[in-house]
């Protein structure tokens, strides 16, 4: 399996990807094409005693910012490592895509370049996010602005077959996120989606509160993407100001410092637990091949992990599988109203 | 001043709420009209040793579930403690209702009994809710799950009213809840909410990212009932499993054991300054005269905060605040496209 890997992407491109990469190497036995600068690649490699075997290098000197304007992508970055990654997807120079860089180019140049899976409305941008125990999955996380109920059931076949094909969930648990758990609750948008996702064939559990998403509330959370986009943002808003608020406690006077020392560890993993940036990062899911998107932030542990589960997705044919799922809805409902 | 009091509204009901009754009478030289079963509250009163001075009761024996339909208020549940309050409001026997029951029931009747303030769209549920420094008003935080601009802009306008009159914040930065801080980002509602803002002579400071919320976005957050909701709790089951988490963590051994008691106060003080509930409660926004939503959970001591917020929202003349700048905005742009 050869895994196309955007080595300018993230805060930390490209040595922590290129680190993550020949780990990956090692211990996934995948090969791997690199896009962007050679120059550089070749110069970290060396400096840094990273072996580059198993890997190709496709030379795209150009790098896109973190916060560049998505747009950007097709025009006057159209040939950076970014840009470069998906064109090689789409020609099949590889299985599979991977980038830790600017997620809102990501999603629109793999709609633009990749493409969609036939019978697909949208993409999504799917984070696999932390809940009490384990995780779940936010489709859409924020791709899609505004969304038709017809878009939002085929988020739930996407991330029930992502979930259940990469993640190892059976028969996950589909829920709709909304403003209460009773069926009527929410707008026109919610009262379609309900009535889709109930015929669906989804393991669909129904309404999803807020509050219940971080508990265990649903293992797919269905949402249009600005809603979707504000539960990813606020989850990790509160997390990060309750954090902090606990650090300061920790450093008030001498007592709380003892006790700090004393659950340091305990804190520090229960901080990574919570992090979703330390979790399963984002498939653009709905696009015709495999494009993950890792964490800015990863780390070389981070990211070879980030290409085990972009591995997973291709081995667990979750393409073929979402194909045949929407194919098989379209065909019993296609053209039924909501 | 006379506040009305729905006797019989929360979990802790009426104890609590009689003892935060003869707390505010005492400390805020208000008067009382309680509604709910004249019977109970003087047994009870008698029993606990409450004093009902400066109280008068209006017999309305029905009580209003937490989870009874909204609806039900205007039929079925028409003479409960809660409808009975909000009638007596309307007819001017008091100056304010406080209750710390139904909320949905509380905003429904106070829209079909207490009414609007003339040129008011929706009127809001609109919750103070704990930032990392003081406090932020999110306004819709529930009451309206489909909205259009208008209605989003006067919430803004009604939120800072507020704010600056009950809360003693100067000049209310307001911010629309957005997935991004860019001008262009969100929907056509955000656009064009964004747009009204920008003319309506408010402190508008653009838009707000979920993730900031928590921190210090905006004093006001504007958003339509469903984003709010979605907001208001999320907050709460994010905290709500952080600190479970946190619980566990103390409880895993010695070690941590001894660590926990080193800080339990701090963490029942920090606890306590992020849990909504103890917040300031929320004003149904809107309404022709002042109703405010005490939290189910109040307690005595609660309860009595709850009734000097709707001692000032009265003092503070917010209702013919909002009503002159809704007036202004409405002669300066009334009938302008967004």
């Amino acid at each position: 399996m050869k895994i196309i890997v955007d080595a300018f992407g993230g805060d930390n491109a490209p040595l922590e990807i290129l680190k993550g990469c020949q780990m990956a190497v090692e211990e996934y036995g995948v090969d791997i094409l690199l896009t962007g600068s050679e120059s550089i690649i070749r110069q970290t490699a060396q400096q840094q005693g990273i072996s580059l075997s198993h890997m190709e290098i496709f030379d795209a000197p150009d790098v896109i910012a973190t916060d560049a304007p998505p747009k950007s992508i097709m025009r006057e970055k159209k040939d950076c490592s970014l840009a470069a990654g998906l064109k090689l997807l789409a020609e099949g120079k590889g299985d599979a895509f991977i980038s830790a860089g600017n997620s809102g180019a990501l999603v629109f140049g793999t709609n633009m370049i990749v493409k969609r899976i036939p019978g697909i409305k949208r993409i999504a941008f799917a984070p696999v996010m932390p809940k009490r125990e384990g995780f779940f999955m936010l489709c859409d996380g924020g791709a899609n602005v505004e969304c038709r109920a017809d878009m939002l059931v085929q988020f739930g076949i996407m991330g029930s077959a992502y979930l259940e094909k990469v993640m190892g969930v059976k028969n996950p648990r589909v829920g709709l996120a909304n403003v209460g758990t009773e069926d009527h609750k929410g707008g026109t948008l919610q009262h379609e989606t309900f009535a889709l996702l109930q015929k669906s064939g989804l393991n669909f559990v129904g309404n999803v509160e807020a509050r219940d998403i971080p508990g265990d509330g649903a293992d797919v959370v269905v949402a249009d993407g600005f809603t979707g986009n504000v539960i990813l943002k606020l989850y990790e808003g509160v997390a990060m100001e309750l954090f902090g608020m606990i650090k300061e406690l920790f450093t008030k006077n001498l007592k709380t410092k003892l006790a700090a020392s004393l659950v340091l560890n305990d804190m520090r993993a229960l901080k990574k637990r919570v992090d979703y940036n330390e979790y399963g990062g984002a498939p653009i899911i709905g696009a015709a091949k495999p494009v993950f998107k890792a964490h800015g932030s990863a780390k070389a542990k981070t990211f070879k992990n980030a290409i085990r589960l972009t591995k997973a997705y291709v081995e667990g044919h979750v393409i073929e599988e979402i194909s045949e799922a929407i194919a098989a809805f379209e065909q019993e409902h296609g053209g039924e109203e909501a």
